[in-house]
């Protein structure tokens, strides 16, 4: 019998959940608001995989959350959400929650970990044992695949989306909208800096021949420059609501490439840049198929 | 018996050569001026070596190289040099010119990587899996750690000096001195950079209350905190001629943790910088018993 695993994709806005197998086959999915209350949150969560599991039995959980999340299983805080604006979820424990229902094995990644994993199980991380996720939409965010798993063993996790890139203030004097950081890459290119920079509603809504573009294209350059200086991925995927506009690609492969200025000489930066920095495979499914396979690693891990 | 391993720093200005053991212990050591002629600088290494071999015969030679340099073993250009300044050694392959006296195992890595992995073994990365060397001198270059290997299965090799920094070319409008990427963090902070930027002869000498040393913090600093933010090591070591300088240290972790602004919850950032962000704990050694290291694995690697 075919194995189902039950995957989450805990986003600010919205919570995906999702019933699907080891070959990333999806049988059921539901999309669940985040509420500013995450126990009724969670509790909608539950719900949707409850009625399934008690019919036919989940094998585990897999969930892809939102950060700073705790994901190091080790520590006295594994799951606990810290620093989040989202300020009933401060400190909120989701896979703790998880447990009271279900006694099942869950995996916790952050949701551009799981994007990026989905990526390389059945997406355009494929063809490659190491590579960036990148999402840029609301907020900006980055998850790493080295030799097939998610960079681990480190102090936290990447958040590349707060990296500091060359901010020329005479050219644009926008201090950037991160709480944190200003004027970080996150505070100068999300979805919310460019409409706050140019007073608009929705970012989206500008022509592609708006010089907003040049401008984002140039920031989201940058990023990638020092990505590809920093980890030497095989690959650059980059997701999220802004990179909706598939416009924006080339003139960010352009502009990397330049920026690099021919230091690397490699043929994927020097002559395949359009299959080196590319959008993801899976399009806005990435993050609840790694959700999935999340949930598959957790059980064969409890398992061993 | 003891195996004999040979050791190879090979810098811009010097080869160190070293015979040593899988302790980590030195029995007989050379420094060798690099040449413009890379076959006259390889002649005085094989000599230093052959007349130890000849006698008691050595296991495997580690080799640790200043780059850009081809360090992928299935590579046809394995062991090539390329986009260095140095002319006569554009296109030059130490390697091969190794192989040609000695029928050893033979490993190579970045200088920087060489570096890394020998503070991983015997100095102040030793307790922790994952961490990133950085060196601050002539140039500026970074080897990384991860779970206790120089990271692998990725395009080339990290070069974290050439990423591009926060430049506010109001307060410093120096252009910067990488002939590729201009005000890239080794163009504003390398050794030559603040030499330029100054009039002055040797870095080293302006006094430690010259302000140079609160920019040089400041861009270093931008440096770590986006090293942080997307690595997330458990550890920075930082060595080099500049980091002579032991007043740099303080300057640079108070900066650190400002420009991270409480983002990453982490004790080892928020209470614990000073032995977050350290010297070298092998001195100016690192490199060449990370050569005997590299040596050791080439052995281990080609036994299996």
């Amino acid at each position: 019998m075919t194995r189902l695993y039950a995957g989450i994709e805990g986003g600010g806005t919205k919570f995906v959940c999702a019933i699907g197998d080891a070959s990333g086959k999806i049988y059921d999915r539901i999309s669940i608001p985040t509420e500013d209350d995450p126990h009724k949150t969670l509790k909608n969560v539950i719900d949707f995989f409850q009625k399934t599991h008690l019919k036919t039995p989940l094998t585990a959980i897999g969930l892809g959350m939102f950060g700073p999340i705790d994901i190091n299983t080790n520590s006295p805080d594994f799951g606990v959400i810290s620093s989040t604006p989202k300020a009933g979820w401060n400190h909120f424990n989701p896979v703790k929650e998880l447990r009271k229902t279900f006694n099942l094995p869950i995996g916790l990644e952050l949701d551009v970990g799981a994007s990026a994993l989905g990526e390389y199980k059945w997406g355009n991380g494929k063809d490659v044992n190491s590579f960036v996720y990148w999402t840029i939409g609301t907020g900006i965010g980055a998850g790493v695949i080295l030799s097939g798993k998610i960079m681990s063993d480190i102090l936290l996790h990447p958040e590349m989306g707060h990296t500091y890139i060359n901010h020329d203030k005479v050219k644009d004097p926008f201090p950037g909208i991160c709480p944190y950081h200003g004027d970080c890459f996150e505070g100068l290119a999300s979805g919310p800096a460019i409409e706050k920079r140019w007073g608009i509603k929705k970012a989206t809504e500008l022509p592609p021949d708006h010089k907003a573009w040049d401008l984002e294209a140039e920031y989201i350059a940058y990023a990638m420059a020092n990505c590809i200086l920093t980890i030497s991925p095989q690959k650059i995927i980059i997701g999220g609501g802004v990179m909706q506009l598939q416009h924006l690609f080339p003139k960010i492969r352009k502009r990397t490439v330049e920026l690099l200025n021919g230091y690397l000489q490699h043929p994927m930066i020097l002559e395949d840049i359009d299959n080196y920095i590319v959008p993801p495979g899976l399009g806005n499914d990435s993050g609840i198929c790694g959700a999935i396979a999340i949930a598959e690693e957790a059980f064969l891990t409890e398992k061993k």
